[in-house]
């Protein structure tokens, strides 16, 4: 274990109906008395779930204005966009119903707030973060995790970059976790979080830290718990218990308090964001579905230890090569894809994947094996 | 799952030396200006602990007053003292420095100092804690996870009770989490606090609430964690990778953030604070030790299916009675006591245990399998 500051202030709530709850939270815990509601599409107007949060925020005399239709993938225009709203409308703190995309622009709309510069001058190292309202949260997609991390991932469509933040500062004051709202998600969207979940873990464990049995143990722990409801979750959409479960994975697979103490490694999200970056209807679970497999056979042969604890404690799998089988196996099972092909890309797309990924990160990429620009060239080809 | 509300709010400072940002994080976390430092025995001032601390309080400009010789299970009159004297010198938070009995002591202190009746109103529901001074930890054993819990335990020695108070009003604000304070710990006191945080994390985990496939594999993540690296602490108290392992795990243990959403159990911390509230010699985790297997012999014959999950996924073992030998043998294997007698309790002692707890907490006791009041003397027996 290496040494660590954390600090997870989120108040979660968490069970039926906890959404209505969403006016006296702001009150209590953001001490906000107009907010920003930010959503995504449409389905949250049309299944009444933002008209009960209007309803809970009028109780409380909270006032607010709204902004929906943050797309997946949110874009800095979206983010500016809020921004110059939070600005207008004098808004104290934000409210994001959604999933990640949602709660990400969210953030970086209440970093961006309070800020003279542009937002993105955070996003790119120009600037640090010292203050943003106070953001927070009715989940509705169990996957990235936004709503306990401190984390806010933005494309910049301008300069093609995909970049993800992460400071204490932008972690939601509440999150409001209510599992029945997530049984209406379509399958692959089911699925899609689950795999980033998954990831968000398997990003925590890959590490050449040594001496990390609680956190290992942990871990271990929550991709277990995942890969047994997972299933259910699919086969019936509205199993309240199976959904309260991914619910709950989501939120500590991201939160860190599972992860501290190690140096985590981050390879394939910064793959992946590649793959969204180059083509924004590719969804970041798919994509991280199809490098995760990928990158473990490549990195193991270089270094196996880690993977094969995986494939022992994670799947029962007798070496590593069985253990990635196996994680390729459950990916399939919820109707993720494998390849490269399967989510529209070719060999031809390979080169700028990697001079882009070069671009935003550098080489050697990662700890756990680091890769060369060889390496990139080599591993995104083996996802053809 | 059942619906919950939890939040943690504490930020955890961990590594070498982290005792030295005691002074600043009073500042920052609790806004004070002028703290009670409380301890217990000589060893923090012997250390050079205690000085270190006051070298980081005047460099941060935090003025301070003493009280240390906190005894374990702290009793209500050393908390009077306690608060007596906050008032007296009009601080405005505490720092609590050493382990569970240290850090209840002064979170009591905390909210008995803004209270104008009797602080003990509060533990034996009489009044609500609605507020309470700031408190800080410096934390020199790993064991009973007061550094991360809203929870104080204290014995009345006048009405003879031992009660847990648990308000999220009490959890600390920050906590210092330094391994190499707790290498000088005798073994027998380092067995006695991993045989306390397991019994945290069991008692989360005997739970009749069904759907808990996360947070029943972080509780099992965490106890194999714990028994695969407690041998090492004990056999070299100077393993700082195995003393890092443990303090965080008894801070998981406690903090609930792997318990949430079930119903806890917390019958053998019942029937163990009495045998402690008897002879205040008793170790809490010594007492847990014999208390813990009996428990788990008596309940699993009417209800077995828990017992038998956790035989299986934390012990290896083929059935419940096998994980209940293999725990047993751990305890002993530790250094840990199995029976009353090797606690200095006999037969005749039974009926006062019993009469003691019927008056405190009232039959049937428990929820995994209600007791009776003859189902605690017999339980009490087989413990002899």
């Amino acid at each position: 274990m290496i040494a660590f500051d954390f600090c997870t202030p989120t108040e979660y709530v968490f069970g039926p109906d906890v959404e209505n709850h969403a006016g006296q939270l702001i009150v209590s815990r953001m001490g906000a008395r107009k907010v920003l509601v930010v959503s995504g599409g449409s389905s949250a107007e049309r299944s009444g779930l933002l008209g009960r949060i209007r309803q809970s925020l009028t109780e409380a005399g909270v006032d607010f204005v709204e902004l929906t239709g943050i797309q997946p993938n949110p874009t800095a225009d979206e983010v500016r966009r809020g921004i110059a709203l939070c600005r207008a409308e004098g808004v104290d703190g934000l409210l994001a119903v959604g999933g990640g995309s949602v709660i990400d622009a969210a953030k970086a709309m209440a970093g961006g707030a309070l800020y003279d510069g542009d937002f993105w001058d955070f996003w790119t190292g120009k600037a640090r973060m010292t203050q943003a309202l106070p953001v927070g949260v009715v989940l509705t997609i169990a996957a990235a995790g936004s709503e306990g991390s401190g984390n806010s991932v933005i494309t910049n469509e301008v300069t093609g970059q995909k970049i993800s933040l992460r400071t204490n500062i932008l972690r939601p004051r509440f999150s409001l976790l209510n599992p029945t709202l997530t049984m209406t998600l379509p399958p692959y969207q089911t699925a899609c979080g689950i795999t980033d979940m998954m990831a968000h873990i398997m990003e925590r464990y890959f590490s050449n830290t040594p001496d990390c049995q609680v956190t290992d143990s942990l871990l271990e722990g929550l991709l277990r718990a995942i890969i047994d409801v997972a299933p259910k979750a699919m086969l019936h959409p509205d199993d309240y218990q199976a959904r309260a479960n991914l619910m709950w994975a989501g939120t500590m697979a991201h939160n860190g308090i599972c992860g501290v103490g190690r140096q985590e490694e981050w390879t394939c999200h910064a793959l992946e964001h590649e793959l969204s970056a180059l083509d924004p209807r590719i969804a970041h679970g798919a994509g991280l579905a199809v490098v995760f497999p990928a990158w473990l056979s490549y990195v193991s042969a270089a270094n196996p230890g880690k993977v094969e604890q995986f494939a022992r404690n994670v799947f029962g799998a007798a070496d590593a090569p069985a253990g990635i089988a196996a994680l390729r196996a459950f990916f399939t099972s919820i109707g993720m894809p494998q390849t490269l092909g399967e989510l529209g890309l070719n060999a031809t797309d390979i080169p700028r994947l990697v001079a882009n990924l070069i671009a935003l990160k550098g080489t050697p990429l990662g700890f756990y094996h680091p890769l060369t620009s060889a390496d990139l060239t080599a591993l995104y080809h083996q996802m053809l």
